[in-house]
């Protein structure tokens, strides 16, 4: 693919700098400039190699990049997209790596001035931590990024973005923005609000109790409350319809757990079993 | 602690055969006796060292042992407790490690002669997989088992065997059969049943799009179906009462949802996110 000139990363945490790392490592970036609010975390991402240079001024950052991805909370994609878009040059790809897209696409799209181009984007990586210091190359490898585009997106940016995700090591699908937070919202938005649930339910006489099956299950409810409150409220609509199914289904296994009906619970527990097996390639 | 001469393990599967790896690598049994309904599984545990001696038969596989383990599904005690009873030694300590004790208790204690001793156990620990193949000495390790004496259990009996699972590394806690079912459905069987309905909900074009995230939270439900269909319904009582009041605390958090009432989403994560990090000690 043709490589990128010159890189701007702003929120160098988790996805932003295992994105630097990706780019310098695989040789996608002649410079990655990393923008960030605190010196410290820009100082981690230096030294880790996820970024050439670091500023703390976003609108300085962008400055005669071809690419600027937006990489902080879903929550201050706005406002950072405002303040930088006078600095943009002609032509420059502007991508987000939020979780959620419909909301994000329609409030960033319109912001991009003629000449530069959207890409929504959402690299299904990461985990409960944050930050520069678990930053890695191959955060993105062998994972799905799903691209979002619109009617208003360029097909050669599309097509560059795309490379660019392919290139790190992903699997990229196209999908409408739409349909990308109606389908993460029943695989990862409500398995969050759930496992925060989960949390909740448990009484203070059964904390002691807690084994390693309550602690993967309940893994994810670790993440930053801030973060998810955004994609979450970002996605509101969609989470909560998932939601609502969801507990349709909950009270049919209440119901056949309250009938003792052992074939309908082991028949439920079975196509349960059969279909994660098959999801997961390596169940351990 | 004084060991056991004989130890009898019916059932040499993850925990059985953990077991009996752990009472030899420790020299808390003189000899193990594995007991299985396939000679594979038999072999496979004598030749990781989880027993000395292996038979087909329960019946011959008691006698004359000091201590008799039922590590099979716990659909399956009553029947083999049935059937060893006649073999038994006066003397004899008989426990179980099922995931449920109510029901197992009442069904299990009454068959036990006067002169041997039953006490209920549940060693919370293990993982979706199973067989003597995964069963490794230090599963036990800083994990906490239940034991769940009741006013028939003979106070030696109850002593030695808390003493044999502190000797294999766990730390005990003494409940009755009732508690320990309503709070492990809090902490395991409610979560086991949500992470198999969240499978469900997942649609066919979602299926690509699962990431880390959803393979943690719903990997219990890649445990056995046979086996958890038994542990949800002898517990089936107290499973769908912590089910109804999970479905309380879920439609709470959809109404903040509908209401985009982010203050209110953001408490929720962050309360959850606070008592997990405090749950689980190494939160990665």
């Amino acid at each position: 693919m043709m490589s990128w000139n010159r890189v701007t990363i702003i929120g160098v945490g988790l996805v932003g700098g295992s994105l630097g790392l990706a780019l310098k490592s695989r040789g996608l970036a002649r410079h990655v400039v990393g923008v960030g609010h605190r010196q410290s975390s820009l100082d981690e991402a230096r030294s880790l190699g996820a970024a050439d240079e670091t500023t703390l001024d976003p609108v300085a950052g962008v400055r005669e990049s071809d690419l600027v991805v937006l990489a902080t909370p879903v929550g201050r994609f706005r406002e950072i997209l405002q303040k930088v878009v006078p600095a943009l040059s002609p032509g420059t790809v502007v991508m987000d790596v939020g979780s959620t897209k419909a909301a994000v696409v329609a409030a960033l799209e319109p912001l991009v001035p003629p000449g530069a181009a959207f890409v929504g984007c959402h690299p299904i990586a990461g985990s409960e931590h944050r930050g520069a210091a678990h930053a890695r190359a191959d955060l993105f490898s062998r994972a799905t990024c799903v691209v979002t585009p619109t009617d208003r997106t360029p097909p050669e940016a599309l097509e560059r973005v795309k490379a660019m995700w392919q290139a790190v090591g992903m699997t990229v699908q196209v999908l409408s923005p739409a349909m990308h937070d109606r389908l993460l919202a029943e695989v990862s938005h409500l398995p969050h609000a759930v496992a925060a649930a989960l949390v909740h339910v448990v009484s203070r006489q059964a904390e002691p109790l807690v084994g390693p099956g309550w602690a993967d299950t309940t893994r994810v409810a670790s993440g930053d409350a801030a973060l998810w409150r955004d994609i979450l409220l970002t996605n509101a609509d969609e989470v909560a319809a998932a939601l609502e199914r969801f507990q349709g289904t909950l009270a049919a296994l209440r119901s056949a757990l309250r009938q003792k009906d052992a074939a309908k619970v082991e028949a439920f527990l079975a196509e349960s079993k059969r279909r994660r097996d098959r999801l997961v390639s390596r169940p351990s």
